[in-house]
Order: C-alpha cells, then sequence, then structure tokens
C-alpha cells in the first residue's frame, strides 16, 4: 500500500535539525520524497509499523508532528501535481 | 470529499514569501492546517476545482510545488497522527 508521510519537526535547535535529517533519511529510505517534508512510501504493513516505530523513537513528540495518510492501492489516479519536481511513479516503467 | 493539500513554495524572495502566505490563505479559507505546509480540505468537486484554480494563479510553477490527495469520504480511519497539534476531526463533536 501507498503511505504517505508529511512531518514539522521543530529546528529551532540543533537537535531539532538533527532530528529533520534523520526523519528525512528515514523515509528516503523507503520512500519518494516529493517535497520537502512529503514522502511517498510503498510499505507492506510491516513495514510501515517498522517505519512508524523508528520515527517514533526520532521526535519529540511534544515539539515535532508527523502524519501518515494511507492512501492505499489504487492511489495514482487520486494524486495531482502542479509544478515543479513532479514525482516518479514507482510502479511507472524505469527508463535507462 | 476530504482533499489534502501539501505545497513546498520557494520562499528565497520576497515575491517567494507572498506567494507562500497567499497559497496558506487560500487553503485556511477552505480547510484545516494540520501542518505548516499540509491542509486537510472538505471540499465538493466545484470547490475543489476553484481551488485549484485559485492557487495556480497564485504559484510559480516553476518554483513553487503543490500536490492534492484525494482522500475520499472514509477518510478518517486511513490517517494516523503523532506529536503535537493533533487536527480537529471536522465530522467530530464540537464541544463550546
Amino acid at each position: 500500500m501507498m503511505v504517505l508521510v508529511t512531518y514539522d519537526v521543530n529546528t529551532q535547535d540543533a537537535e531539532g535539525r538533527r532530528r529533520l535529517r534523520q526523519v528525512a533519511k528515514a523515509c528516503v529510505n523507503v520512500g519518494q520524497r516529493v517535497q520537502n517534508s512529503v514522502f511517498e512510501c510503498k510499505l507492506d504493513p510491516l513495514q510501515f509499523a517498522q517505519l512508524k516505530k523508528h520515527i517514533d523513537g526520532i521526535i519529540d513528540s511534544n515539539k515535532d508532528s508527523v502524519r501518515y495518510y494511507r492512501l492505499g492501492n489504487n492511489w495514482t489516479n487520486r494524486v495531482e501535481h502542479v509544478g515543479v519536481k513532479e514525482t516518479y511513479n514507482p510502479e511507472g516503467t524505469l527508463i535507462i
């Protein structure tokens, strides 16, 4: 299933900037960055649980916010993009 | 239907900061801000078309990025939130 991960990490101090990098890294490892703090991640239920656990261990829940939107399987026709950095389609053909 | 609006606006100049304020304002008028640049907007098809047209007229499509995710109607069980600023539930009871 496709899971959309969006987050706001408080970067007012160095600790926050470190948390931001770590959350981004956790998402980059399992998904596609489509905007600065928005990732599209194709995950099975176990991978999703592992990602949430990993991110739970990174963020400061008093300062940061993370949202997960389960878009299901036929998600591609539910997304519209305007402007720069159109995302690749994980199911699309990769032209090398 | 619930539409999730996420955006990245290039704020390197005053013009970009103005666009950011205008996009946020366009979304605040029709939805709930759940993160800095993430809004949940309950819209009918006409309202959705009007919002897209409005935002199209604001952004610089060479610099900014806007994504619309149609979450459908039974969206509430597809969203999980961790951390600060839990969003209100537009269908929830409003306690005054």
